[in-house]
């Protein structure tokens, strides 16, 4: 008999998530991560109250909520002119109506909460090492030989080999590029009030610019997003900094003023993957992005991962009685339980991305309905946060 | 001495709508329009308050109502899935705001009470008459060497041959085509009930289909617009039939139906051209579609014809102690009058068009505004109606 019921191969938000959860419900876990630590080059992250009940479940809300900042509310404005179209008000009423806060964090801090999860929960957690090899059979799955276990969860991000196991597809670009950059308060000058207590989004023709506070507020969170004309026009190195300050040119100063707050230095392309639900061959499934890889204009990636790890936890419980636990059916009960919904963020984050980027009479349109929108209508989110 | 103050040149529903109303005001006004007779081919028009609004005062409201409808509505409709997006009700609240009712009715029963109208006012009115030759100085204006007045109306329309004395624009084509009919009730089967009471608009990808009673109730008038495929791929003769049904391959039952009741041996390509405020000089004035030629997503070409007579009588009249009467100013009058108004209607009747015309999640957007829309909310109409 194997030491583990699971491996986890991948570290990151989605891996550590379901190692914890796993390891909660009894199960023996083991993560494998190919980088020296578990960390990630990152900023911030938001966190629906569909991901923060999951992790209130969890236990883990109250480090989340020390380490984060809970904003005020998401406030929508058009870059160019600068007006509020609209906002999405963090208040009871909002608390009340999804049963837990909406909360942005650092990305490292999330991993650094789990982190310390799993090493309480007893995770057998192992750095260092990348999986060359995954041998799954109806017995059970082998990782390079030595690293044995009833289930494998392929938590291996958007770039996942092992999905290549179960589908043929590649990642698919949109040909946008994201910046980001948190720096601490005391570094930024000239930010307008209102991205230190909230979530703000300036939308504008090919561009967004969205920023937040994190850490209690001591850090400032800024990203910048653009369609690049490089990448339209086939060129082997696409998206640098000239065409970021170009793609920004026509907006309005809070915004240009927030490109001052960038990391130049590096960059990332925006990838995404068509719905699929297979994901599940026998004893591995794939889990998180690698999974349903998704556009970021949800926010939803980190709490789909979470989402994820919730429900395999839950199948798995379900089950408990079985002896030996029947992880084939496990895992394909999770698939089955969270293809539909995660096909449908993924889809949905298409679309918005498309509403963000607009102009002409789509932007007028946009802006119109926005502009006329309730505050307390919830219709747009109910479908996402309400789960 | 000339026995003619003011030759207007062109005997469309503008031009006769300029001479009744100078001739009211006790001009003497000669008519000279080219076709044999005082008619026009065509089918329905509309009429909104703010063109019902001169009519009466002309006292020529109740013969339009005699021979038109007063639809109960103005209904918009998704081309594809046939959906009711929302009303615009010409009820008491309707008439009350804007002072006159809402009329649809036929072109050449329009143009019949305009042309008796002017024959009850003295107007001259030649047919048979195309103007070759206008000279226009200080002292009057002399047509083809035998029609001397103090000044002349070009109201030659969308392809006015006058109007290349004051503009070298020539007519812009939106590539879109209408195809129209008008037919007794009794020929027609299986029509929405709504179309012989409502003005019914389908508005669709690419094409859009209008619908309305006429004669009181007796004919039902149907346009159907799209854009062609063979205007795009530069082809000399484009918009024919099969391009019609192809362009509505894609729409509901109803509007499939309408697509019967059309001509099909006829067609109107569509054109506009760009504002300009260049309309006079000295005792040369354009007015209606010579003036300010507009697509006609907003229904207003007449109308606008009309109020251009209304405003220019009203400028004469302001003036008419002058004795002779300073026709260079009261033309230069309306034009500053009237230049900015139609330049409007002009610049939004082209977005009306992409409204209509648009799909995927611009269609998505301008669905949901106006499935949003109170009934009672006048602000899509009120600059246009209340004038």
């Amino acid at each position: 008999m194997a030491d583990t019921d699971v491996l986890v191969i991948g570290g990151g938000i989605g891996g550590l998530g379901n190692a914890y959860a796993l390891a909660s419900g009894g199960h023996r876990v083991r993560v494998l991560e190919r980088s020296p630590a578990f960390t990630e080059v990152g900023a911030g992250l938001q966190l629906a109250p569909n991901a923060t009940r999951v992790l209130r479940e969890w236990g883990l809300l109250d480090e989340v909520l020390d380490a984060g900042v809970q904003p005020r509310r998401l406030v929508l404005k058009d870059a160019v002119d600068g007006t509020e179209l609209t906002s999405l008000e963090f208040d009871k009423g909002f608390t009340a109506r999804y049963g837990a806060p909406y909360v942005v964090i650092h990305r490292t801090d999330l991993l650094d909460i789990l982190h310390r999860a799993c090493l309480r929960a007893g995770v057998d957690l192992r750095a260092g090492h990348e999986v060359r090899d995954l041998t799954v059979d109806d017995r059970g799955v082998r990782a390079d030989g030595e690293h044995e276990a009833d289930a494998a969860l392929a938590a291996d991000g958007l770039w996942s080999s092992l999905r290549s196991r179960l589908t043929d597809d590649t990642p698919i670009c949109s040909g946008y590029v994201a910046y980001r950059g948190a720096l601490p308060v005391s570094e930024v000058t000239g930010v307008d009030a209102d991205a230190l207590t909230d979530v703000v989004v300036h939308f504008g023709p090919g561009c967004h610019l969205v920023q937040y506070p994190l850490r209690r507020g001591e850090m400032l969170n800024t990203v910048a997003v653009f369609a690049s004309p490089g990448y339209q026009r086939g060129d082997a190195d696409w998206g640098g900094p000239e065409e970021l300050d170009a793609a920004f040119a026509g907006t309005c100063p809070a915004v240009q003023r927030g490109l001052a707050w960038l990391w130049r230095d590096r960059r990332w392309p925006m990838y995404d993957r068509l719905p699929t639900d297979t994901w599940v061959d026998g004893r591995l499934a794939l889990t998180g992005d690698a999974a349903h890889p998704m556009l970021q204009y949800l926010a939803q990636g980190a709490c789909q991962a979470l989402e994820d790890a919730h429900c395999l936890a839950g199948e798995a419980a379900k089950r408990q009685h079985a002896e030996p636990a029947d992880w084939p059916e496990i895992l394909a009960a999770f698939a089955r339980s969270r293809s539909a919904r995660t096909a449908r963020v993924q889809s949905t984050a298409r679309i918005w991305g498309e509403l963000w980027h607009c102009d002409g009479l789509t932007r007028s349109l946009r802006n119109a309905l926005l502009t006329g929108r309730a505050l307390d209508d919830y219709q747009y989110v109910d479908w996402l946060y309400l789960d």
